[in-house]
Protein backbone atom coordinates (compact mmCIF):
# COMPACT_ATOMS: atom_id res chain seq x y z
CA UNK A 1 0.00 0.00 0.00
CA UNK A 2 1.66 3.67 -1.10
CA UNK A 3 2.07 6.12 1.69
CA UNK A 4 -0.72 7.85 2.87
CA UNK A 5 -1.30 10.91 4.78
CA UNK A 6 -3.36 12.54 7.79
CA UNK A 7 -3.55 16.39 7.79
CA UNK A 8 -5.00 18.11 10.65
CA UNK A 9 -6.15 21.41 9.95
CA UNK A 10 -4.85 24.25 12.18
CA UNK A 11 -6.74 28.03 12.85
CA UNK A 12 -6.86 31.00 14.86
CA UNK A 13 -8.45 29.58 18.68
CA UNK A 14 -8.46 25.92 18.02
CA UNK A 15 -8.79 23.55 20.90
CA UNK A 16 -5.49 22.54 21.68
CA UNK A 17 -6.36 19.27 23.09
CA UNK A 18 -9.16 18.46 19.97
CA UNK A 19 -5.84 18.38 17.47
CA UNK A 20 -2.77 17.17 19.93
CA UNK A 21 -4.87 14.38 20.71
CA UNK A 22 -5.57 13.30 17.46
CA UNK A 23 -1.87 14.19 16.07
CA UNK A 24 -0.39 12.05 18.90
CA UNK A 25 -2.25 8.69 18.00
CA UNK A 26 -1.90 9.26 14.29
CA UNK A 27 1.95 10.16 14.70
CA UNK A 28 2.15 7.39 17.30
CA UNK A 29 0.54 5.13 14.58
CA UNK A 30 2.69 6.03 11.85
CA UNK A 31 6.04 4.50 13.58
CA UNK A 32 6.97 1.95 11.36
CA UNK A 33 4.47 2.50 8.61
CA UNK A 34 3.50 3.91 5.60
CA UNK A 35 1.90 7.53 7.21
CA UNK A 36 2.75 11.44 7.46
CA UNK A 37 0.66 13.17 9.64
CA UNK A 38 1.10 17.06 9.06
CA UNK A 39 -0.80 20.21 10.40
CA UNK A 40 -1.97 22.11 7.91
CA UNK A 41 -3.43 26.30 8.29
CA UNK A 42 -4.36 29.17 5.79
CA UNK A 43 -1.20 30.84 6.25
CA UNK A 44 2.03 29.77 7.16
CA UNK A 45 2.02 32.26 10.36
CA UNK A 46 2.30 30.94 13.90
CA UNK A 47 -1.10 29.66 14.78
CA UNK A 48 -2.26 30.68 18.57
CA UNK A 49 -4.59 28.57 19.48
CA UNK A 50 -7.53 28.83 22.17
CA UNK A 51 -5.73 28.69 24.99
CA UNK A 52 -2.84 30.41 23.95
CA UNK A 53 -0.62 27.90 22.88
CA UNK A 54 1.56 29.05 19.65
CA UNK A 55 2.26 26.40 17.08
CA UNK A 56 3.76 26.60 13.44
CA UNK A 57 1.97 24.69 10.74
CA UNK A 58 3.75 22.17 8.32
CA UNK A 59 1.76 23.59 5.05
CA UNK A 60 -0.72 25.96 3.90
CA UNK A 61 -3.97 25.18 2.35
CA UNK A 62 -1.85 26.13 -1.06
CA UNK A 63 0.74 23.79 -0.70
CA UNK A 64 -0.74 21.25 1.34
CA UNK A 65 -0.19 17.34 -0.18
CA UNK A 66 -2.78 15.12 -1.19
CA UNK A 67 -4.81 13.91 2.32
CA UNK A 68 -6.44 10.49 3.18
CA UNK A 69 -7.60 11.85 6.24
CA UNK A 70 -8.43 15.77 6.77
CA UNK A 71 -9.22 16.28 10.49
CA UNK A 72 -11.04 19.92 11.57
CA UNK A 73 -10.98 20.42 15.24
CA UNK A 74 -13.12 23.01 16.79
CA UNK A 75 -12.49 25.40 19.49
CA UNK A 76 -13.58 28.79 20.15
CA UNK A 77 -12.04 29.95 16.56
CA UNK A 78 -14.36 27.32 14.61
CA UNK A 79 -17.05 30.36 15.08
CA UNK A 80 -14.92 32.53 12.52
CA UNK A 81 -13.24 29.61 10.71
CA UNK A 82 -17.42 28.32 9.74
CA UNK A 83 -17.58 31.73 7.72
CA UNK A 84 -14.40 31.26 6.14
CA UNK A 85 -14.48 31.14 2.50
CA UNK A 86 -10.69 29.94 2.25
CA UNK A 87 -11.44 27.40 4.91
CA UNK A 88 -14.71 26.02 3.72
CA UNK A 89 -12.77 26.30 -0.08
CA UNK A 90 -9.77 23.97 1.23
CA UNK A 91 -12.45 21.45 2.75
CA UNK A 92 -14.47 20.98 -0.46
CA UNK A 93 -11.01 20.66 -2.77
CA UNK A 94 -9.68 17.88 -0.36
CA UNK A 95 -12.57 15.94 1.03
CA UNK A 96 -13.59 14.31 -2.38
CA UNK A 97 -10.52 12.63 -2.43
CA UNK A 98 -10.22 11.69 1.21
CA UNK A 99 -10.73 8.17 2.27
CA UNK A 100 -11.81 9.72 5.93
CA UNK A 101 -13.54 13.34 6.61
CA UNK A 102 -13.21 13.98 10.38
CA UNK A 103 -13.60 16.39 12.80
CA UNK A 104 -13.95 16.88 16.58
CA UNK A 105 -15.81 19.52 19.08
CA UNK A 106 -17.35 22.17 16.99
CA UNK A 107 -15.05 21.15 13.88
CA UNK A 108 -18.13 19.31 12.81
CA UNK A 109 -19.82 22.79 12.30
CA UNK A 110 -17.03 23.76 9.96
CA UNK A 111 -17.59 20.15 8.15
CA UNK A 112 -21.36 21.26 7.49
CA UNK A 113 -20.62 24.85 6.47
CA UNK A 114 -18.56 23.42 3.73
CA UNK A 115 -21.72 21.39 3.07
CA UNK A 116 -19.58 18.05 3.56
CA UNK A 117 -22.21 16.86 6.39
CA UNK A 118 -25.29 16.96 3.88
CA UNK A 119 -27.75 14.14 5.85
CA UNK A 120 -25.49 12.88 7.50
CA UNK A 121 -25.35 11.72 11.77
CA UNK A 122 -22.60 14.05 13.12
CA UNK A 123 -21.86 15.12 16.89
CA UNK A 124 -19.99 17.83 18.60
CA UNK A 125 -19.28 19.06 22.57
CA UNK A 126 -22.12 18.30 24.82
CA UNK A 127 -22.12 22.06 25.48
CA UNK A 128 -23.34 22.86 21.70
CA UNK A 129 -25.84 20.10 20.69
CA UNK A 130 -28.21 22.56 20.53
CA UNK A 131 -26.21 25.63 18.75
CA UNK A 132 -25.02 23.35 16.38
CA UNK A 133 -28.21 22.29 15.39
CA UNK A 134 -28.89 25.62 13.92
CA UNK A 135 -26.00 25.74 11.85
CA UNK A 136 -26.23 21.63 10.67
CA UNK A 137 -28.21 22.17 7.77
CA UNK A 138 -30.37 18.85 7.00
CA UNK A 139 -27.96 17.38 9.16
CA UNK A 140 -29.04 14.99 12.05
CA UNK A 141 -27.38 16.02 15.08
CA UNK A 142 -26.78 13.17 17.99
CA UNK A 143 -25.94 13.37 21.54
CA UNK A 144 -24.04 10.91 24.15
CA UNK A 145 -22.23 9.16 22.08
CA UNK A 146 -17.63 9.19 21.49
CA UNK A 147 -18.11 9.81 17.78
CA UNK A 148 -20.65 8.78 14.93
CA UNK A 149 -19.10 7.58 11.78
CA UNK A 150 -21.43 8.02 8.49
CA UNK A 151 -20.15 6.84 5.39
CA UNK A 152 -16.59 8.58 5.21
CA UNK A 153 -17.51 11.34 7.41
CA UNK A 154 -16.92 10.81 11.28
CA UNK A 155 -17.07 13.44 13.83
CA UNK A 156 -15.98 13.14 17.56
CA UNK A 157 -17.61 14.71 20.47
CA UNK A 158 -15.73 17.27 22.74
CA UNK A 159 -11.82 17.87 23.04
CA UNK A 160 -10.37 14.50 24.67
CA UNK A 161 -13.24 12.39 22.65
CA UNK A 162 -10.47 12.96 19.60
CA UNK A 163 -8.64 10.13 20.85
CA UNK A 164 -11.25 7.67 21.05
CA UNK A 165 -12.36 8.72 17.31
CA UNK A 166 -8.66 8.52 16.12
CA UNK A 167 -7.72 5.10 17.58
CA UNK A 168 -10.48 3.77 16.23
CA UNK A 169 -10.37 5.30 12.60
CA UNK A 170 -6.42 3.27 12.89
CA UNK A 171 -8.07 0.52 13.69
CA UNK A 172 -10.07 0.79 10.76
CA UNK A 173 -7.07 2.29 8.25
CA UNK A 174 -4.38 -0.52 9.59
CA UNK A 175 -6.04 -3.33 11.95
CA UNK A 176 -7.64 -3.25 15.27
CA UNK A 177 -3.96 -4.89 16.59
CA UNK A 178 -1.82 -1.95 15.21
CA UNK A 179 -4.40 -0.03 17.13
CA UNK A 180 -4.19 -1.40 20.55
CA UNK A 181 -0.37 -1.05 20.11
CA UNK A 182 -0.66 2.47 18.88
CA UNK A 183 -2.95 2.49 22.12
CA UNK A 184 -0.67 0.82 24.37
CA UNK A 185 2.49 2.65 23.32
CA UNK A 186 0.55 5.84 24.15
CA UNK A 187 -0.61 3.97 27.77
CA UNK A 188 -3.95 5.11 27.08
CA UNK A 189 -5.55 3.41 30.06
CA UNK A 190 -7.28 6.09 31.25
CA UNK A 191 -8.47 6.54 34.83
CA UNK A 192 -10.26 9.87 35.35
CA UNK A 193 -9.56 10.50 38.96
CA UNK A 194 -12.76 12.39 40.23
CA UNK A 195 -14.95 10.42 38.42
CA UNK A 196 -18.81 11.13 38.97
CA UNK A 197 -21.36 13.86 38.19
CA UNK A 198 -19.93 17.45 38.38
CA UNK B 1 -5.17 33.60 47.09
CA UNK B 2 -2.37 35.20 44.68
CA UNK B 3 -2.77 34.00 41.15
CA UNK B 4 -0.84 30.78 40.68
CA UNK B 5 1.45 29.80 37.80
CA UNK B 6 1.99 26.26 35.89
CA UNK B 7 5.54 25.66 33.55
CA UNK B 8 4.93 23.11 31.37
CA UNK B 9 8.96 22.78 29.90
CA UNK B 10 9.40 22.00 26.34
CA UNK B 11 12.98 20.78 24.63
CA UNK B 12 13.37 19.47 21.57
CA UNK B 13 11.86 15.83 20.74
CA UNK B 14 9.81 16.25 24.24
CA UNK B 15 6.66 13.76 23.35
CA UNK B 16 3.67 15.79 22.27
CA UNK B 17 0.96 14.32 24.21
CA UNK B 18 3.11 14.52 26.93
CA UNK B 19 2.79 17.69 28.04
CA UNK B 20 -0.27 19.16 25.44
CA UNK B 21 -2.71 16.82 27.74
CA UNK B 22 -1.61 18.50 30.69
CA UNK B 23 -1.70 21.92 28.99
CA UNK B 24 -5.50 21.38 27.68
CA UNK B 25 -6.28 20.04 31.65
CA UNK B 26 -4.73 23.63 33.73
CA UNK B 27 -5.37 26.18 31.07
CA UNK B 28 -9.24 24.39 30.95
CA UNK B 29 -9.11 24.75 34.93
CA UNK B 30 -7.46 28.17 34.87
CA UNK B 31 -10.88 29.83 33.19
CA UNK B 32 -12.60 31.58 35.82
CA UNK B 33 -9.48 30.92 38.19
CA UNK B 34 -6.22 33.21 39.09
CA UNK B 35 -4.14 30.34 36.90
CA UNK B 36 -1.35 30.97 34.37
CA UNK B 37 -0.33 28.47 32.54
CA UNK B 38 2.89 28.86 30.66
CA UNK B 39 5.40 26.68 28.23
CA UNK B 40 9.15 27.55 28.96
CA UNK B 41 12.17 26.21 27.38
CA UNK B 42 15.87 26.60 26.93
CA UNK B 43 16.02 29.14 24.49
CA UNK B 44 13.05 31.14 22.61
CA UNK B 45 13.56 29.00 19.45
CA UNK B 46 10.69 26.72 18.11
CA UNK B 47 10.59 23.53 19.88
CA UNK B 48 10.37 20.52 17.28
CA UNK B 49 8.86 17.82 19.45
CA UNK B 50 9.67 13.92 19.15
CA UNK B 51 6.83 13.65 16.07
CA UNK B 52 7.71 16.62 14.37
CA UNK B 53 5.06 18.84 16.02
CA UNK B 54 6.84 22.45 16.23
CA UNK B 55 5.62 24.59 19.29
CA UNK B 56 6.94 28.56 20.29
CA UNK B 57 7.55 28.50 23.73
CA UNK B 58 6.33 31.85 26.04
CA UNK B 59 9.79 31.97 28.74
CA UNK B 60 12.75 30.86 28.62
CA UNK B 61 14.68 29.30 31.51
CA UNK B 62 16.18 32.94 31.99
CA UNK B 63 12.82 34.88 31.77
CA UNK B 64 10.16 32.65 33.11
CA UNK B 65 7.92 33.29 36.29
CA UNK B 66 7.94 32.28 39.25
CA UNK B 67 6.47 28.81 39.58
CA UNK B 68 3.71 27.24 41.87
CA UNK B 69 3.91 23.91 39.75
CA UNK B 70 6.51 22.68 37.34
CA UNK B 71 5.93 19.94 34.99
CA UNK B 72 8.16 18.12 33.01
CA UNK B 73 7.53 15.59 30.16
CA UNK B 74 9.26 13.03 28.59
CA UNK B 75 9.97 11.63 25.18
CA UNK B 76 13.25 10.86 22.95
CA UNK B 77 14.34 13.96 24.31
CA UNK B 78 14.62 13.84 27.84
CA UNK B 79 17.69 11.12 27.34
CA UNK B 80 19.90 14.38 26.45
CA UNK B 81 18.00 16.69 29.03
CA UNK B 82 18.93 13.89 31.66
CA UNK B 83 22.35 15.20 30.98
CA UNK B 84 21.53 18.71 30.07
CA UNK B 85 22.80 21.43 32.68
CA UNK B 86 20.35 24.09 32.03
CA UNK B 87 17.43 21.97 32.11
CA UNK B 88 18.94 20.69 35.79
CA UNK B 89 20.00 23.69 36.69
CA UNK B 90 16.35 25.59 35.88
CA UNK B 91 14.90 22.53 37.85
CA UNK B 92 17.04 22.61 40.63
CA UNK B 93 16.83 26.49 40.77
CA UNK B 94 12.38 26.48 40.61
CA UNK B 95 11.60 23.41 42.62
CA UNK B 96 12.41 24.53 45.97
CA UNK B 97 9.71 27.51 45.35
CA UNK B 98 7.05 25.21 43.79
CA UNK B 99 4.15 23.53 45.71
CA UNK B 100 4.18 20.92 42.86
CA UNK B 101 7.13 19.33 41.43
CA UNK B 102 5.64 17.07 38.28
CA UNK B 103 6.74 14.83 35.24
CA UNK B 104 5.39 12.83 32.72
CA UNK B 105 6.76 9.95 30.94
CA UNK B 106 10.48 9.66 31.18
CA UNK B 107 10.11 13.42 32.31
CA UNK B 108 11.09 11.13 35.42
CA UNK B 109 14.14 10.88 35.30
CA UNK B 110 15.00 14.03 34.20
CA UNK B 111 13.54 15.18 37.60
CA UNK B 112 16.03 11.95 39.68
CA UNK B 113 19.49 13.55 37.22
CA UNK B 114 18.40 17.14 38.93
CA UNK B 115 18.56 15.32 42.01
CA UNK B 116 14.59 16.42 42.46
CA UNK B 117 13.41 12.49 43.44
CA UNK B 118 15.87 11.42 46.69
CA UNK B 119 14.43 8.77 48.26
CA UNK B 120 10.79 9.36 46.73
CA UNK B 121 8.74 6.66 44.89
CA UNK B 122 8.23 7.59 41.22
CA UNK B 123 7.22 6.18 37.66
CA UNK B 124 7.03 6.52 34.26
CA UNK B 125 6.09 4.94 31.20
CA UNK B 126 6.07 1.05 31.39
CA UNK B 127 8.38 0.73 28.09
CA UNK B 128 10.96 2.70 30.60
CA UNK B 129 10.53 0.90 34.33
CA UNK B 130 13.69 -0.93 34.14
CA UNK B 131 15.44 1.75 32.08
CA UNK B 132 14.58 4.34 34.82
CA UNK B 133 16.05 2.01 37.56
CA UNK B 134 19.41 2.19 36.27
CA UNK B 135 19.62 6.56 36.31
CA UNK B 136 17.33 6.98 39.41
CA UNK B 137 19.48 6.43 42.12
CA UNK B 138 17.82 5.66 45.43
CA UNK B 139 14.34 6.41 44.11
CA UNK B 140 12.33 3.55 43.98
CA UNK B 141 10.37 2.74 40.28
CA UNK B 142 7.14 1.85 41.28
CA UNK B 143 5.00 -0.05 37.80
CA UNK B 144 1.06 -0.24 36.64
CA UNK B 145 0.18 2.90 38.46
CA UNK B 146 -1.27 6.04 36.52
CA UNK B 147 0.24 8.27 38.63
CA UNK B 148 2.94 8.41 41.71
CA UNK B 149 2.27 11.07 44.80
CA UNK B 150 5.04 10.93 47.41
CA UNK B 151 5.49 14.75 49.02
CA UNK B 152 5.41 17.53 46.53
CA UNK B 153 7.00 14.97 44.04
CA UNK B 154 4.09 13.97 41.36
CA UNK B 155 5.21 11.73 38.27
CA UNK B 156 2.95 10.33 35.67
CA UNK B 157 3.25 6.98 33.61
CA UNK B 158 3.14 7.26 30.02
CA UNK B 159 1.94 9.93 27.71
CA UNK B 160 -1.61 9.79 28.43
CA UNK B 161 -1.12 9.35 31.68
CA UNK B 162 -0.28 13.22 32.15
CA UNK B 163 -4.14 13.96 31.57
CA UNK B 164 -5.02 11.94 34.43
CA UNK B 165 -2.95 13.51 36.73
CA UNK B 166 -3.25 16.95 35.95
CA UNK B 167 -6.46 16.59 37.16
CA UNK B 168 -5.84 14.93 40.18
CA UNK B 169 -3.56 17.84 40.87
CA UNK B 170 -6.50 20.07 39.81
CA UNK B 171 -8.55 18.71 41.93
CA UNK B 172 -5.74 19.16 45.02
CA UNK B 173 -5.15 22.70 43.80
CA UNK B 174 -8.67 23.68 43.88
CA UNK B 175 -11.13 21.62 44.59
CA UNK B 176 -12.79 17.80 43.32
CA UNK B 177 -15.66 19.85 42.03
CA UNK B 178 -13.67 21.99 39.87
CA UNK B 179 -11.38 19.31 38.90
CA UNK B 180 -15.01 17.30 37.88
CA UNK B 181 -15.92 20.50 35.81
CA UNK B 182 -12.69 20.18 34.18
CA UNK B 183 -13.36 17.20 33.19
CA UNK B 184 -16.47 17.84 32.13
CA UNK B 185 -15.09 20.87 29.93
CA UNK B 186 -12.62 18.32 28.25
CA UNK B 187 -15.49 15.93 27.91
CA UNK B 188 -13.18 13.93 29.32
CA UNK B 189 -15.22 10.11 29.87
CA UNK B 190 -12.66 8.00 28.09
CA UNK B 191 -13.75 5.03 25.86
CA UNK B 192 -10.50 3.47 24.08
CA UNK B 193 -12.09 1.84 21.25
CA UNK B 194 -10.15 -1.40 20.69
CA UNK B 195 -10.09 -2.19 24.51
CA UNK B 196 -7.92 -5.70 25.33
CA UNK B 197 -4.74 -6.91 25.74
CA UNK B 198 -2.41 -6.65 22.28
Amino acid sequence: MSKRTVGIVLFPDAEELDWAGPWEVFTMAAMGQELDVVTIAETSEPIRCAKGLRVLPDHTFDDAPALDVVLVPGGQGSRSEMNNPAMLGFLQRVAPGCTWVTSVCTGSVVLAKAGLAKGCRITTHWGYIDEIRGHAGDSEVVENIRYVRDGKLVTAAGVSAGIDMSLWLVGQMFSPEHARQTQRFMQYDPVPPYAGDV
